[in-house]
């Protein structure tokens, strides 16, 4: 367990739809801000609660520590002030994490998501993440969430470990993208009396997790279909369970093709047919085949999206 | 695909709560007939909508052909007309499945859960199961029920296999106990036209399950706890979710203990506590220690149910 | 640990190759005793240490009760004297491995080669196992062979149990599979003052075997390629490394031919080119398409055996 | 398949030992590099081949990129003329192992060690990894070895790619952690005419690579017994292999004791034991409790080692 005194949770509610900004390059690799502020401008009408910036769907690992510092001040200056600014600050070192939490919150973030280190899955005990991520909130000048991706880690953030956490009173939530749903139901009931948030990581099982208790999503698909999630939000805040389901299923299809299909090069190509700037990835990310391109169209023109 | 003409998808309502049957055994080891009954007399009395015998809490793999054979018989004579009465059939050889089903049919079975065939994982391509679930389906003279449970089979059916068994006219539907409630909404979404039943294969994701369209449920909890879980299906019926939602973190934990956590010595000693006969497993499953039952009677307890 | 006395360990001598035999089938798919009888005339004259029947090649998990023991009667009778039979008694019960391996024994088996249970993996856990094995080892008649095979239950027999489980008088060795020749050196490295004996489960990584201490191997290839197999013993045994490098280098590729990749259709089908009886498998095992036939082949001729 | 030109195998032979240098932090978390020079002194009389910087047990994801070329350019100096110097400059993005690459030639190394990037290891085919190092070797100056290591990345570099990266000129080998002693093998076998090196990535699987072929081997265990394991390595080169085996079995506990079981912090450990330098880890990398550290101590002398 943790010693930290327990305390008013920070005022930071994070119910709401978030996309995970994809970053924009240029044809030569390089970061384009101006590409990032025009996508911005464009989901400015849309009721997304915030954004998140260097979640997995923004290639952090192929930023540079000042790259990634620059997206969070531009993204920062760009957005309404009622917009959240959630900032992917993990690194694999506890010292790193922090150093970088504190640069984000500076910069402009309003609270920082911290992935699980995972190059030593082997020692990353449900104690040493506890301890990682006990000494990044205590550090952190802003609210911390908890960030557990086994599709890209390769390894689950324990739920113990989430449930100790929960209990710091600057750990504001979990995005979790593992999808399992069993695991988000507990996490929702085990820490129902400290207020902790939970996110859902995927636009695959949004749906599931409202039913189960989670407060809103960080759904790469947002990045091409923001309208017709921030719509689902809204049917499932609102109890409208049937037509919520419908609008679901309609979605299962393209979500999977950006996120575990085609990745990132998947989500780029598709953010272009929906007006936004997509762009090249960067290497080793490769881009998609005209095969693939068709099966990726073809997933959203059969779901009645294109 | 499978190049079975498509028909009239058969009668077989799949629509509510089913209890997979623990098998009582003897202090001796033996099956023990009356206990099995004397279950089925308190079970009566609860809405369940039939009831499944072999499948993974009923210790199939443990039992001999013959006293598969006779469950099934004293099971069907023990059942009032309308409750059905699903029975696993699943062999690893395609042939051994087909007469197991036939002599379940025979027995009573009202329809053939059949798991994935899973020793040569490696070769099981959806192709080949596939394939071997269509000559199942067309030897069976009752309709089969796929069965995917990957913690016990360490393989899951592909969807693309679930997507084409779903026109075949003898394919019910599914109980599917990976609890990817992504893949569970792709398959209600796909196979909408035909008519395909998707059942939870675990109480842990049945409010997710029915979120996403799923009819039912084959719940191992449902030997224990099953009014709450016949509530919990009502409440989803009738769509009224924050209840539903109240119910199923209550039943998150036991659910967990009596499955993964403890398994089938966990489950039957719960089911001693409401008044079930739960006795001995078959080894190698060996009996909880004193400290295990203790922390399985402690998650009964904290949720409300002891 | 365990409480059997400790005593002298069964002169059991498994020093050498086993193949683990096909089984033969007839088109309709019934065991053909003639053609497995046919083989065992074939096999005469290579030095095999002796045979085991009812191993994953074997196709067991496909075969009746009825027929494991009769393949085990049959060869027994067909096999010199001096030649040990090894039969495959494992099922997922205690009760019921106990009740095969007694049968065998009595069909004349010299020892039973007893696979991890595995279908409730999640509960069997290495003491789960080890009380399987001992009771097993304490009701058998003949000496006990342990046999862990990851790529096809799912789960390795814990290192731990092993050791425990080397201190039985009537546990012999280990068949192991998986691979993992740190985990086999250390088998070795633990077990020496009992005698224990490890056995290869596969050619792929059988010279690294007898490097670390291994006394033989059991290899689905040895079905095909006998000769080399036996010829790559003598070498390791003789140790004349240089040799027995460039020869287990050339069989690398044919035996992962007929097993990981191409499985028992694959071994069946380069049966067929040596002059042995393959025909096909029971399904859900399904047949090589002409392309893949056409790869294994190129697979045996690109290194030098046809 | 790549398009490069074939060209003459550079001289870069890398046959021996080379310890993956732990990297020594003060308590204070720097980088000390005076006992890091220390360290170097005392390995000076062992007949390593050389030494790998920035290796798995070189805690390389927790450097700054100033620290790692920093810990390149000291241990340059340090270094006779005839060791090796092999620095793993492996990132996430193709662009940034180049520049690190680049850097680290700069800073003096010989050859590259370029770990598999694994972020997004869904996308990580054969065919992006092999783009991914075949644009890293054009661009490297010095020669590049391949490194996969799945117990920290998730992944393995598939063995087509190895094959195909094998025939590019600037690519003189790779270091194989997985401990898959088959595919070693394979990749001795199929890369014979290319003159391609294989390394072994532990002390655990040393005396089964080189009876397949291997050159050498990157083990971590050499920062503590590094006398044992050159003497060990002498015994393979001379044939001695019954020494071997000897040798070989006796340092398996300690291994596993210094990479599985306790990681880099038992190896520091370890290290402080035999007159080096240990010191802590960096977080979230956690220090042994004592118990911990009495298994580890006796785990060598149980083995003869203290």
């Amino acid at each position: 367990g943790l010693s930290t005194p327990p305390g008013p949770r920070p005022a930071l509610d994070l119910a709401g739809i978030f996309p995970p900004l994809a970053t924009p390059f240029s044809p030569a690799g390089e970061v384009d801000y101006a590409r990032l502020e025009g996508n911005l401008r464009r989901y400015a009408s849309l009721p997304f609660r915030g954004f998140v910036v260097q979640g997995s769907s923004g290639e952090y690992p192929y930023l540079a520590p000042r790259e990634r510092l620059e997206v969070v001040s531009r993204v920062r200056r760009a957005l309404p002030g009622d917009r959240l600014l959630l900032a992917g600050s993990g690194c694999e070192s506890t010292r790193a994490t922090i150093e970088m939490t504190v640069s984000m919150a500076q910069a402009g973030a309003d609270a920082a998501l911290v992935v699980t280190p995972c190059y030593y899955r082997g020692a990353m005990s449900g104690t040493a993440l506890e301890r990682h991520y006990a000494e990044v909130a205590e550090a952190s000048p802003i609210p911390v969430v908890l960030y557990s991706v086994p599709a890209n880690t390769g390894l689950e953030l324990p739920l113990e470990a989430v449930l100790a956490l929960a209990q710091h009173p600057n750990v504001a939530g979990i995005k979790d993208s593992g999808g399992d749903i069993t695991r988000l139901g507990l996490i929702v009931h085990k820490t129902r009396r400290e207020g902790f948030q939970v996110l859902a990581g995927s636009a695959g099982f949004l749906l599931a997790s409202y039913a189960v208790g989670a407060v809103g999503g960080v759904c790469a698909l947002a990045n091409v279909l923001g309208a017709p999630l921030c719509q689902l939000e809204r049917l499932c805040r609102e109890g409208r369970w049937q037509e919520a389901r419908d609008l679901q299923l309609r979605l299962l299809e393209p979500n999977a093709a950006v996120t575990r299909r085609f990745g990132i090069p998947g989500l780029k190509k598709a953010m272009e047919w929906f007006g936004y700037y997509g762009g090249p990835c960067r290497a080793p990310l490769a881009p998609l085949s005209p095969a693939q391109e068709e099966e990726l169209r073809e997933t959203f023109s059969a779901n009645g999206w294109l």
